[in-house]
């Protein structure tokens, strides 16, 4: 299986990526890497890695879509950016996913425009792993798609419920709906809506979620519009950096409490790593036809070597032929809802 | 100047309301309060808190509305309710503000109804203090009005801004929208409109701030839909109470973690101190003619006294003539964007 990997996407492009991809192609033996950007900085990573594994390739792009181009800029103008080359691979067949730590709106626009909507789809959504306190919940989307309508989101979480089963292994995913209140009639139109869309369906609806309830771990996928998903993500980055780095900066200014934190280390330690988005291996943006891993801008190879391994997972699975088929099965006309 | 109390409204109610109220009673010797409620659990609870202050009366109310309550159903079936009936004192002249920790959607729906708007405001809005890095910003709307368009988001602005000066006494408070990036043409249509009304208005607006930079304090003011605002900061309580009793049982469970979680004891206070809604004395409800604060639902006394303390500083500051005159200002001919 081929993975197309932008090798000059992210913060630490290219050294990270190409590392992470190196790793990964030691380690999946029945996959090929394929590194697509700019071929000299690639070598020169590749050389600096020991021996490369001959299931890793590369493919030059001349053009990098750099994080203040405009998603549609990138589209029209870097044609031959390593992200469009990347994608490109995918839609012609060479490869079955792509995984990119660049430029977040431009992945989204590549992978719509060249790999199309999985029939049946009407948006892609980005489905993040957020850590809960019991585990991980799926909240989708996170930016894809900030014009929803309740059967974007309706369809979000089929996607993801179907995610959930097959990747992370879980029977019966609980899907509930970010809203500002619990009780069913709560919120506004798009989110009755979609409410009453998920209620008619076969999915295991476990209803409104507050925004105090996610970490609670009350659902395995939590459902709202890309706008509300984006500024929440970020808004918890944010925090959760914010909170830790006051607390430290407080313990410095003594001894004791210096001591403290020391001595309080281990305790932090299972927090930090359940927090570390390099764990879950990126984003996947599901609704495309083919596989696509939105990673985080700050990916290192650690990071890179799990998005590349989810990416493979996603594509054993055959995650998409169960989207459509359970789309299918939902827009049968027994089951559709008015 | 007269503060009507809602005594049956909140977890903690009416013990530590009343408890709040007669602490307030005490310090602000100018003031009145008017304890509304059950006259019986009220004259209970202040038979247990000493020589009750002169400037302290009660005022029976026979209905309370439940947590479970519809606000609809409030306003519509307990017209009789400890909330409306603290609305009803403001809007008849016989007090100057409301506050109360009861059911958050009944006491907008009980202020919007009875006390109207403010001559030029479209909707009126939640104003919550949330902490950042440095101090603290005002967010709104975090739940009035789920239904935005542009000029109430801009609208938002102005009379958060006017809160800001008044009240923290900031020159030049800077206001951003919350969004999806930092770049002009970013977001929704929602978003691209406001931004172009508070682009072109005298407010000291410093753009598009990310979900990330509140905590950092980029502005002052942050404003964004009541949706939005509202999942979010539910998201930040349930984020942040969850991280910290997660380390705590972390800690918990070894010696040495459990000692330098005593040792980290110093080092931890500011930040929770920061985080305690009680200190900032509940969110104003900006728009609406006469004062209303919103108290958090777990409030205490403290809280109680606190949110006392801003209705009377919203009165004597007279914040709602400067919204009026602002908001004046902005309609006439000349200064009206398109």
């Amino acid at each position: 299986m081929k993975i197309a990997v932008d090798a000059m996407g992210g913060d630490k492009a290219p050294h990270e990526i190409v590392k992470g991809s190196v790793l990964a192609a030691r380690q999946f033996h029945d996959s090929e890497i394929l590194l697509i950007g700019d071929e000299k900085a690639i070598q020169r990573e590749l050389d600096s890695c020991g021996a490369i594994p001959k299931n890793i390739t590369t493919h030059h792009a001349t053009q990098v879509v750099s994080m203040d181009d405009p998603a549609t800029y990138s589209i029209r103008q870097k044609a031959n950016s390593s992200i469009t080359r990347s994608v490109e691979l995918v839609a012609k067949g060479d490869a079955v996913a792509v995984v990119s730590a660049g430029h977040t709106g431009a992945t989204v626009a590549a992978s719509t425009l060249h790999l199309r909507t999985l029939k049946g789809v009407r948006r892609p959504g980005i489905a993040t792993p957020f850590p809960t306190r019991s585990g991980v919940c799926m909240l989708i989307d996170v930016g894809a798609n900030i014009a929803c309508k309740p059967m974007h989101l309706f369809q979000y979480g089929v996607m993801s419920a179907i995610y959930s089963k097959c990747i992370l292994g879980l029977k019966a995913p609980r899907v509930g709906l970010l809203n500002i209140g619990e009780e069913d009639a709560k919120g506004n139109e798009l989110a009755k809506e979609t409410f009453a869309l998920l209620s008619h369906s076969s999915l295991n609806f476990v209803g409104n979620i507050e925004g105090r309830e996610i970490f609670d771990g009350k659902a395995d996928v939590v459902i709202c519009e890309g706008f509300v998903g984006n500024v929440m993500l970020k808004f918890a980055e944010g925090l959760a950096t914010g909170l830790l780095s006051t607390i430290k900066a407080e313990a410095m200014k003594s001894f004791w409490s210096k001591l403290g934190l020391f001595l309080c280390k281990p305790a932090i330690a299972p927090l930090k790593a359940k927090m570390d988005f390099a764990e879950y291996g990126g984003a996947p943006l599901l609704g495309v036809n083919g596989v696509c891993i939105i990673c985080h801008g700050r990916s290192d190879s650690r990071a890179i070597f799990n998005a590349i391994r989810v990416a493979l997972q996603l594509s054993k699975n055959k995650v998409n032929e169960h989207i459509i088929s359970e789309l299918e099965k939902f827009n049968a006309p027994a089951t559709v809802v008015a």
